[in-house]
């Protein structure tokens, strides 16, 4: 710990049980990994607006005088690509990190618990490597999204069972 | 509280501060009914599948091999109902459980807290009920849908208050 | 510090250190803008509502006899207005709020950290105003949409590099 608290401290001991705390490498791990998922998200953003300028695919009035588009247009299939690869992540990366911050604070084995947020959160970069930019035959997508998907399952359980007292 | 430390000691009363830890009831009800909603969630993208694969409405071209559909589709009643159900489950779960955490680190009264965190997510398991797996006739879904409304509200309003001096 | 402890104990000391929590002003700062963006965000969901109700586009069968409409439609402009508004909401406020949490935990300036989170929630409401309520030339929106989306990013590189040790 970095806090400058030794072990023999009664405070120190009782420092461990703040887990949603720096000073806990699960903690520390899963605020990279959030960073770097954050961050990916964002980027879908930037994305959509490429397809959106490649294409000239604009949904609101106010943006056609920008590029010269003459009408609003929907569906194009590029533009719709990323769009779902985006939900998609809304509808996942959001539950999973929502659900691990959760699993951190219910005090799970620490080699465990940053393991699963290693994993689950490389399974998502692929995810999108392989749904919005490179589209890849299928199963990659399907792998990719199950992993995430299992990890947050196990994390779920783990605190139902963990927490079913305060039900 | 089960970390071995009594009352009598000073560090264990003011471990009553950290309420963002299991040792806080408030929390630990959190988190059971996060867990359940989380996995809510992810079962919705489930229901998506199998309708998707009942109506062979696939969005992807790399989905159509291992279906054996001629082409993408879009629009089939049947998945956009569970889609709708879904995004309405982003814009108002995930507010909730974000809204619900922020609340208990307020420091609420915590008979109030457990109560509202229990309504509020029980109504939203019963929104997917009524919207997703057997559609019944309003209000059904509304009445649903507004309890959790109102107990997010509520929620905001409280943290509002109790933190105006920090704006 | 409204917890009853003085500077000279060990223990007022330490707790300097729960960055989630109420003592920390940075976390009060944090609590009150969170509750103004979920406020934001529910509102949403009511302007969706009042222009379904006024172009009479239900998506819902069970939802017409309410309204006397004789069926479902898809589409409308001012309806898909809102929605886009939403569902940009939701790629962006969450995360936002999100990375934001995971900032506060790394223990950054804490006068720079009130600033940012001031900024990026201002400009998330602007946002609406400009987007959902009344349309406005660009770039008013996306001045505020990037403020935030900048924001994040500092925030998320923050992190990365105050974390990389634990990746």
């Amino acid at each position: 710990m970095d806090n400058g608290l030794t072990d023999a401290t009664p405070t120190a001991a009782a420092f461990r049980l703040i887990l949603l705390s720096k000073s806990n490498p699960v903690m520390g791990c899963y605020m990279f990994w959030t960073s770097l998922l954050v961050l990916k998200m964002l980027v879908m953003s930037l994305l959509t607006a490429r397809q959106r300028m490649k294409t000239k695919t604009y949904a609101n009035p106010e943006d056609l005088r920008l590029s010269r588009s003459p009408e609003v247009r929907f569906g194009d299939p590029n533009v719709e690509r990323v769009r779902r690869a985006h939900r998609n992540d809304l509808e996942n990366i959001l539950p999973f990190l929502l659900m691990s911050l959760v699993y951190i604070a219910s005090g799970p084995n620490p080699l465990t618990a940053r393991l699963l947020i290693r994993i689950g959160a490389s399974a998502r970069l692929l995810h999108t490597v392989v749904y919005a930019i490179i589209p890849v035959p299928q199963p990659a997508r399907s792998l990719a999204f199950f992993t995430t998907f299992a990890i947050t399952c196990f994390e779920a359980g783990y605190v139902l069972v963990c927490c079913i007292k305060y039900i």
